[in-house]
């Protein structure tokens, strides 16, 4: 048995980065930025006004001084001329601050009547001007990779940079496996569950930036599970669901091995999802994940994730975990890491009480798992912990 | 001018949930669930092996004792039989456990000859069996509203919920207002620049649930503005960005009043983003936010956000404020509420250094959004304070 860090760095070694493609800026927001871009103008373009108001020479400011309007600057549709001694244009938020003028006076320090505009109120030493290229200029750069966030889209807009390069999102297929499973709106039989994995690893991994095919639940056969590896093709991770285990009718191991996969490791220390499997089929990285329900959901996120990140090139594959004081305590931990599902609110984080691998109903109240070293000692309410959030 | 709580309250007048809708499980998750669904099932549906090993009567466990192997029970093909004295049964982990049996020994703890096992180490006193029920019951609920997680999603296979009752998304129609505008990927005259407010906000509000329509730049004339919101119809949001200010060219409100949108308040005591809009036209609720990119987005996290979650019936509509440390001393704050664009790093939150509304790149390195009360006071390093994340 190996440990969860070890798997992990295996894991590593059989995905790399995705090839880039491009897509439209309304499709960008989530996905990872596969190359640095740079602004293809400045912003803002020209000097222009912070503020409504008048646009006149700072040396001619003073209280009570007055001035002709000569005309106007609006945002889109700059005033031509240019301002000269005497003068004021009416300018608008973001319009251009025209030739010859240094200064805006807000509106409300003013006084017009007709073209006469006097300043009535000390409008202070603020210019009311941003320069040109404050934002951005032509060439400041949005370094990849980072995942890109709303904030993000909203600078590649400012940026005129239409077509946005982007990681692919990585193709997984999921095979859950065993001939107790139906799909959910079937009719189980006596001895029959409904495929529970599937339906939640699939809203995780696209929650995480991939693509997700759903293959037919394959049966305790060679030829089942066979057809379901066949189906999987052009996928670039295939995850089966159950099968990965030590009773006779786990048959995931052989089949795959038959297909030609060279087996990386089996078994993780840790609880729960102890029976893990993985390999390569040419191409495609492939993970057989234990078929108890939270046992295959918290190795979706310790394994699966990370996984993901690695292929859309995010430099930090792992969600760091979090630190929070215990609400309660927790008794000590056996040799294997514990990832015990757990709730944290105000006051701080509560194990669950029933840590059974097969309870979804306790996985669906955690928003948490609580980390556990193997052999952690017993801890009281107040130690901090480590968590991830979930 | 109003609190930014006073604001939240109006706009939470002008909308209300939206119907219920039924999507298949598998597009299920991130969507709010609209009622209360109940499990159709136990679960599991019989008492189940939690190991691979053998059942057989707990009255004769100890260890040497010997049994004769009668049968198999597999996950999905149960053993048909009863388990009479001295009699065990193969079975594997989430296979049912057979009659007459109340016990599983693990294989690890036996040793079996041809249909003869032996105990060969102390089973200790766990039965290794789920008892049927034990993760939920017919009838068990899950109740709504509540935002389906990917875990809350298998729960809802295994209960064999199909098709999943959730709130409609909310329609949100966005027009840019401004003839200094031009869309991405066109080649903007020398007063214009490029709306980027449209497709930052388009991120933010499909991030929060929204289906989000972007419409055509409305220009600075009454015409194009009525034709932009003549093609909003239908939307349960009608978001305008630039053109709710005061200057002369701002005619967003004049042509929403002229529709009979009641406005229902102007101003808002904040930074940044001050003049905001709202009303209703119709069934549809209409917001016009401050053209500035920066006011536009802070605006769609503190008042656009909430109306969507309120509009998908989720109670918690705000969105919770985290608490920090600053890293580095803030200045006082002046008579309006402050949303500081901010950096949240591991010693804590440093306010950005120039808080202009117009720039997307200090936006764009910001995690966080320093919350400061009207009046709050120079604050030292080490001072904790609140931030909503970004």
């Amino acid at each position: 048995m190996i440990t969860v860090e070890d798997a992990r760095a295996l894991l590593f070694d059989l995905v790399s980065p995705l090839n880039a493609e491009t897509v439209p800026l309304a499709e960008a927001a989530g996905r990872v930025l596969a190359q640095n871009v740079s602004a293809t103008r400045d912003q803002p373009p020209f000097a222009a006004s912070s503020m409504d108001g008048y646009a006149l020479k700072s040396a001619e400011v003073e209280q009570h001084a007055m001035f002709k309007v000569v005309g106007e600057s609006a945002a889109g549709r700059r005033f031509e001329g240019t301002v000269g001694p005497g003068q004021a244009v009416r300018i608008f938020t973001g319009a251009p601050v025209p030739d010859g003028a240094d200064f805006v006076v807000i509106q409300e320090d003013t006084d017009r009547r007709g073209d006469l505009l006097t300043i009535t109120d000390d409008p202070g030493s603020k210019t009311n001007i941003r320069p040109a290229g404050i934002d951005f200029t032509v060439g400041t750069k949005i370094t990849a990779p980072r995942i890109l966030r709303p904030e993000d889209v909203a600078l590649l807009a400012a940026m005129n940079i239409a077509v946005v390069p982007v990681r692919r999102k990585p193709v997984v297929a999921l095979i859950s496996t065993g001939d107790e499973l139906v799909m959910p709106g079937e009719t189980p039989g006596p001895d029959q569950i409904i495929a529970s994995n599937t339906f939640g690893l699939k809203a995780m991994l696209e929650n995480a930036g991939a693509h997700v095919r759903v293959l037919p639940i394959a049966r305790d056969t060679v030829s089942s599970l066979g057809t379901a590896f066949g189906l999987a093709d052009g996928a670039d991770l295939v995850v089966t669901i159950g099968g990965a285990s030590v009773g006779e009718y786990d048959l995931v191991a052989d089949v795959s091995q038959n297909l030609g996969m060279e087996r990386s490791f089996y078994k993780i220390r840790m609880r729960p999802g102890k029976p893990l499997m993985a390999g390569r089929l040419g191409d495609t990285a492939m993970v057989g994940l234990p078929g108890n329900p939270v046992s295959a959901m918290v190795c979706g996120y310790l394994f699966l994730i990370p996984m993901l990140r690695r292929m859309m090139g995010i430099e930090q594959a792992l969600n760091p975990f979090q630190r929070a004081k215990l609400a309660e305590p927790i008794g000590k931990n056996g040799p294997r890491e514990h990832y015990m599902r757990a709730v944290l609110s105000d006051d701080g984080l509560r194990a669950c009480s029933d840590q059974d691998s097969s309870l979804l109903s306790v996985l669906a109240k955690a928003n948490a798992l609580l980390v556990r070293e193997p052999h952690d000692p017993a801890r009281p309410a107040g130690d901090q912990v480590q968590y991830l959030p979930i």
